[in-house]
């Protein structure tokens, strides 16, 4: 279907073309995007101009490309992450006027913790877990609480993959994972300096889903010291609680086509 | 390019199965999702395996699909709707704090007004501007205040345009329309009661972006009945004022590829 000389897919195309943009480059020109998308410049200029016929991308007054807005909501309307961050947002403002830190509710998607929301606190200076980012699941708070309450099967594919070593401190060993894994099922909260950002403790607690699992997780990440962690915890459990409630409130009545 | 037989290209036809999601029936089955696509079944089966390959539609345990993280994630990234949304929401739990209504973020796109941002409000019982839900300009004040400070051009574009009777109220007759736009630029605010939905008035004022060109509208949904909006309209100038600056100052500096 619609494959190029190499076998690549509009769609795989379209993806990279994309994935180009992001917040620190929302704007480029066509060949600027060619070229970080990977795509020989006439592939682009036709996909280009068939995605801003469909609102996909814009065409700016000054001939620069972004993403369009018609993109974002194709994305919202329908997504997981909307209906998440909906429900959770008010109990996240609660965390972040009890923390005043950046409070980030988190997903695990395709091998990785994807950043949903997030409420940024003025006060800090961290410049990490941004919407819509990525982090690997062993090096972040958010990732290791949503492995652990994930099914085992899960946990041993993502255990056998490759454990990069993000900060000096970032846990690689699996077998020390494992330990980690076990103890925040026990206590129900992670707490560990340094493994994604340094100077940066990250704590996170599980958000269960209607149907029991693991939904998201929910994250305060504090200037590393142990002080802000007792603090902290009970707020985040009080309010990861209080989203649960939510979404089994929020849970549509089964209505399908 | 890729094109069916009816010369529809392959990403008009993903824009079509991606439409077929929204917040009301965010999950299908593949022939349900064909069906609302208007594709056939194997066009439809040949385009989601692909979709699903990117992770930008998820197939769920039970068969079912849904709008996928992936999609979300490449959407919001390099999203302006991401950017005025996090720059905006502090400001608007201000608003919302004062005004305990439905408070929304809206921009103007492809002709119709996009809700980007909504906080809704426990006491409200109106269903509507929901987010990545459009409206029609003429009917609602959030339209209105977007239009009457947009280029005459444009102005005059939606004007000669179609302008449906949404409520008994809406209004419809292009000479009244231009002297509503009037109003609204020598007074700042708009406040109309009745003509998006029946029992609520929409308030709505500019916010300006860093060129000086009026970038969103900021909007109160509040209860038909006049007492409510001269305590709401400084509340709504005096946040919207904060998010221009606050836009301003978020500015990215230039740089492009």
């Amino acid at each position: 279907m619609a494959n190029s000389p190499t076998g690549e897919s509009v769609i795989s195309r379209v993806v990279r073309l994309m994935s180009a943009f992001d917040r620190d480059l929302p704007t480029m020109t066509l060949s600027g995007l060619a070229r970080r998308a990977g795509l020989p410049l006439t592939t682009a200029h036709r996909l280009v101009d068939d995605l801003v016929l469909h609102g996909l991308i814009e065409r700016l007054p000054d001939g620069n490309l972004r993403s369009g807005m018609r993109m974002w909501e194709l994305a919202a309307r329908g997504s997981r992450a909307l209906n998440l961050r909906e429900v959770a947002l008010p109990y996240m403002e609660d965390v972040q006027a009890a923390v005043h830190q950046h409070t980030t509710l988190a997903v695990l998607d395709h091998g990785t913790v994807l950043y949903v929301e997030r409420l940024s606190s003025p006060d800090s200076s961290l410049n990490a877990a941004h919407i819509a980012q990525r982090m690997p699941i062993h090096a972040s708070s958010s990732g290791l609480v949503l492995l652990a309450y994930s099914a085992p099967a899960v946990q041993e594919e993502v255990l056998s993959g490759r454990l990069e070593q993000v900060t000096p401190e970032t846990i690689t060993e699996p077998q020390l994972i494992r330990k980690h894994l076990a103890e925040i099922r026990q206590r129900g909260f992670v707490a560990i300096p340094g493994i994604g950002v340094t100077e940066w403790t990250g704590i996170a607690v599980p958000v269960f889903g209607p149907d029991g699992a693991v939904a998201a997780t929910l994250n305060a990440i504090v200037p590393r010291g142990e002080a802000a962690v007792p603090l902290t915890v009970p707020a985040l459990l009080t309010a990861a609680h209080g989203i649960a409630r939510a979404l089994k409130a929020s849970a549509p009545a089964p209505r399908r086509l």
